[in-house]
């Protein structure tokens, strides 16, 4: 990373006429990792694969690395076929992500450790989302899966395990009645992203239920993100794990 | 309890001229202890004092005992003066209730065995409510409060006091996050009841959080009752361990 | 069942170094039968057929039987053909699951006594889950159907049958308007578990509002469980009526 | 009530440039009667009780009677004092209202023959609005009280009563679960308009549990009105009654 | 219609050990005609065709008529062929429903007349399927289309027409701002039946505006039935006007 | 109002060191009429007296004329004596407001001419308050009241007398169903802004109803803004009309 | 545009029994865009096609120019293929939208000037929508995307150069956090109509999260349509810019 | 802070039977801080004072100081003259909240630093209870208030005033529109923790409109907390600095 930017130096040479931060036609923001400190991310959705593939491939040139997220099924194979051949591509399919590099560019390495748990195996997507944007800027990442409050016993080799590994943040992933997080947080002297997932039926079974249940936790300490935003806990975890690794 | 009714006999009777069930201008349900085994209360709310005690009344004098539930401030003295000399006044401030009885007509003596829980002080109302009801249905009842899942070591000691004792159903009153009836049923092998309260705030903060926690519950064994409805919560166990201590 | 653990036994023996409990890549809860009183059940829902499979195998071999819940149309035929060939297999298209056996290992006999009811045919679906779960469990179920409170008189027979043959725990399921449950417990002396489904149209019509009738009703002796769930309604069902039928 | 109007005659009149159905500071709408059928109310809530006597008054003087609800606490009180001395004064307490009449305006006789049925004590005031408005538009009333779905048996004899004495149309009104309107439409053959109310506590207890139940009736016939609207239903039930009474 | 029963008498037939009001396995209501004036509806939905064919074909032997609606395309071809040939069949594609009768069972003549109306052409099935049940119970049907409030001129001509005509009772169906229900309701003197639609976008645009908005309305005389509800709607008007019709 | 400025001319003051268009301990926006043509404006709420009087004393000042809504009872009164000698006084009871200005600073004089029209007596104060931020802004204003649905005739002299005016803009206020703003919409060739209010009751009473209703209207040329929301609406329609009169 | 109508004109011609503005078996409303100045716009949605030509057939006809919008994949080709050859078609598929006029009727040129705004590409298409129906009223519209609030300084251009050019309405399209029309409003002195669209996820992510914020502004100035609304906020814009632009 | 606990620390001294952690009839958290880094605090609400002077003093004698939030008015008062004479008491009206700490027992001097920012001045109450948990966790707090996205130079200089400084963690408190820590969390390299407040009106106003709109989020980087919560944002901030600044 190169020396920090002030807040709003983006905005003071967009007055001064300069527009390198956003140029093009896709208008992509290539200053957000030097600004933020978070790698810009091309989310897949309803994209068409082409779009994708043009903006990672002028992120990577520009950036080193790039990476889309959400992508549908068989769209990583198809952006595999039309990169640029000078881009090398990695496929994550537990994430639903692919992320693109310019030969030799490697991601970098920082001291941040962060410990990421699930409460169940179907919140394994997310969890994988949420490891690959923490690996990408730089963490180190313990993971522990299958471990919710219906069976209690689970979560204490791995929460000790992490502990004493120094993770310096948790990252708890949990659907359903979104328990785990709040027991966590209970536990630690580390701060804790809970994320609610998606999984659970009937009443508050999109994941209101879960993100509820982690706004209302007795524990501090205890923050939160999204239902199923992986992305967003996962690089705020670094930015907390790396600054504290330093 | 004389022998059983078969379900409809209160509707048998109706339908043959037979009114004995609901006599009279204020319409008590004189027959609900003997068809389903829970006692008739009075709901205080904005009910006038005057009717709350002609209610006592009438059901002390024709059942033995009677229950006054959700009093205003100040009402169990106003009832107190306003009864009869011959009924016996029992006020439980911390439930916001009182019993009524006639001299010599004690609360029965079953076998059923009860643990009620708090997750914290501010529920105590809730369980004084469920606990009363389940006395005076002929329970056995254990309590252990503030016991949430912030501190899980809290939690050690009287639930395993609880399950040692034999209890044959749990009740588990929780606001805020609503995790301790999760936690619980995922521990144990007897029935748990899970109340949500209306402690909170925010988001969530009514009860509706706990209640939707409660109800997303990964673990089986856990039913749920409306929020802050100590009463049903006590009177169904009441049932469930009169049953299982027969 | 054998002899009963203590609540916290499980911790213990993870905090002692003895991981019996949850070995393995796929971490099931091996002990959960022994801890809760509950079989582990397998829930099909987006999982693949082969880790599904695995797991069936694995609880059926340590545990004697074991059961998968929520699955696909023509994932019954599947899982069929890759069980090994000792394990017995059995298919419940009603309820869109399946038990598996290890020879010999058949469901236990307890004593408890259940009655299901359901208001309208399209609840099938989540009365034969929740049957099956309960004879699993030990208990003989007693079943009615299409009784729901536009037709009243549909009511008395089965309802009546249900209480001369001694049931010990009610449980009553209903869309719509949700009604059923409310009625029910108002006519009988026995725990009613109400099972909302997601059986509706318009507002409130995705089961919101037969869980809202429910858990207001006036009737004590009526606790809920979530939309849908049958396997919750079950077996805490069998829970309530082998104690009691101890 | 004068020969009917065309639907538009009053727009074709303003057209015409004749005012005299809206006329004054105060926009009164002397012809609703005419028009609709149903007297123009004045809705007190926080209106001043000069505004109230005023609106009154002149409605009285033009049309023989008029009529003021959801007064506050003392407001009738104050409305007959200052009332010009040529209008007569019925106060209403229990529907928290006032008639005022012109000497010798007295109702109308018309034929129809109204049904009104509460599930709880906590219910009387939206009862005695409803059978205010229809008395007031000239129908008969029966009334009865306290025959909620969690005692079936009271509601035998109040609803053969009502339908042998030949009512044309049934307003049931229920709070808490609200399940008292469907199974009274699954048992008469006349319509039945339900009234939820804002009886009742926790999930869904402000009336929109109660709302819903009623909206997803399985049994055909059931009409519905917005929470405690008392008026709506039993004016709209006088509509019905009257002219099938003609 | 034969002799009117009491509310309660199916249940009294049911006690006293008689059952022909719910025979046979699929449990039909045969009595409902009877007893609620509306005849018993097949609902398709997610039926088996099977047994779509066997309900109707039950209820057209015993009481001469029956009716399925909210079939599936394609599903009334399918119920012509199976159907056995001594009952008569009536495809109504407009409202997703089909009639079969018993030669010479012709639907009642009675005296009722009704107007349906719609605020825009997306609400034509639920208007077609009021207009259908309504016929089937002897009403004469009015009907106008796409007169919603963006365009007030379009109300003027049907909405006298139809009042001219006598009709006793009006069906206004509109979804979006479902504003229409309160602007015809303030215009005319017989009760209106308001049904929202599912016809809308954005916020409350499943239906759940115009609900609002309907239940909301200051106009008095205006009742309401549930999203898309035709049939609650038709019935509960052809009820109405078959009364006022006599 | 002076030469209009760019959008980002206060930041480029504020990233160029000059802090003019915020400074002192109160943050008051000294520049944002400059800015955004609307003058700031002191919501009164839970602010303690001083304060409110301390920004409008800076403000009028500064800006010549400044102004504060949603006062307590009383509290105009308060301000009015703790204003400075120099500073004259306006009370707007009926908005909750008061204006406050430097001698000789009056209200400017531009050409926009609004219509406000509200649909019962209770939304008057959201309409008084409307009126007054655009009298402040140079508009003309006509109001009439009253001219709900419920009486479409009502409508007929008020809004086309508004037309033939000219007024460029119509501000349509609501409560309970909502419904004006759509009809209004429908028959006007100038932009609607739609202000639902907080009048109502029972579902969707709070207002969401009226705004439900109003985001769905079908008519297009209809905006609309928050719940009681005069202020907005009443700024936005002197932005539209004073641009539309130069 | 003709001789501007009185509001009520089309109902005096309705009550005179001329039917010219809703003739024929489509009730089209041709006067529409006499009446209010917006065209008729055929909403597509689930219409078969050929109804859809027929209606854009006759509007094109009768008003020179007609519009569908919300087209279904494929449609518009299906739509060229049947449209009478007398019709000059115009496809616009970012829009979802097709124009049809009469050879020689040009969309008219007015002097009024929008300026439309995405915070995200996916918030193109409502863009589109609403881009089109302006410039079919006459307007010039000037587009700048993505220029979300996650990266201000690519606001500061586009923002800067639409105020220059004199564009009297801003219309801001923004789904996930909704925030850019809040940034926006406190920057410019025009009116600004924001648009909250159906992009995001989670808590809040069918658009409402985007509604709330825009609601909540603290930013006067700011007006808003129901979420997607693309043609609500162009054809309002219009009316605003052509009045200003006059 | 002593020596780092395992998690799992408390959980093994209960089962091996020593309950140092949790003694006393008033179950206080002694162990909380040296588990989780953050201290117990006493939540005033509706506890009486008698019960939080307790807490408080016993929990200063154990831990050196200790800390009740949400206190009501007056109580603090109460509190001060309670307390035993060798503690010394610490008023903070601004937050609602009192310390109290044993003499001699200074707050921590650790190396974190907060940046605290608020939209508007209603907000004020809740960063005064995050700067003083902040503070009494050892951490440097700079605050700036009123930087709302209405007026966005206000946000310029105290912005790069706190990344100049070195902040670590940003806590960004917004009621309304909640657009401020989106806006923030696009321009930093930091972590941002969000927390929406319970200022605003109508749809959304009681803060769910906030917290929306900050889990909708476009940047991440930004983390939420509950409506108000103050305290969980301090110190789970207070958890990020203090790693950070080791």
């Amino acid at each position: 990373m190169s020396a920090p930017e002030r807040p709003f130096d983006a905005v003071r040479r967009e007055l001064a006429g300069d527009h390198a931060d956003a140029a093009g036609d896709v208008r992509l923001d290539f200053g957000r990792e030097r600004r933020s400190g978070i790698p810009e991310i091309v989310l897949g959705g309803h994209k068409p694969t082409s779009l994708i593939v043009e903006a990672l491939s002028r992120l990577a040139i520009t950036n080193g690395r790039s990476m889309a997220t959400r992508l549908r099924p068989g769209q990583s194979d198809e952006i595999a076929v039309l990169l640029p051949p000078e881009l090398v591509f990695f496929d994550h399919p537990s994430a639903n992500a692919v992320v693109v590099a310019r030969a030799g560019a490697d991601a970098p390495q920082r001291n941040g450790r962060i410990g990421i748990m699930t409460a169940g195996s179907s919140d394994a997507r997310v969890a994988a989302e949420a490891a690959l944007i923490a690996r990408e800027m730089g963490c180190d990442v313990m993971e522990a899966h299958d471990v919710g409050v219906a069976g209690l016993h689970r979560l204490v080799r791995p929460l000790e395990a992490m502990t004493a590994a120094g993770v310096q943040v948790l990252v708890v992933i949990a659907g359903m009645d979104g328990a785990l997080p709040s027991v966590v947080a209970g536990l630690v002297a580390v701060p804790v992203i809970g994320v609610p997932t998606s999984v659970g039926y009937g009443f508050g079974g999109a994941g209101e239920g879960a993100l509820m249940t982690m706004l209302q936790s007795c524990a501090p300490g205890l923050v939160v993100v999204n239902i199923d935003n992986g992305i967003g806990a996962g690089s705020t975890a670094a930015l907390i794990a790396n600054q504290a690794g330093r």
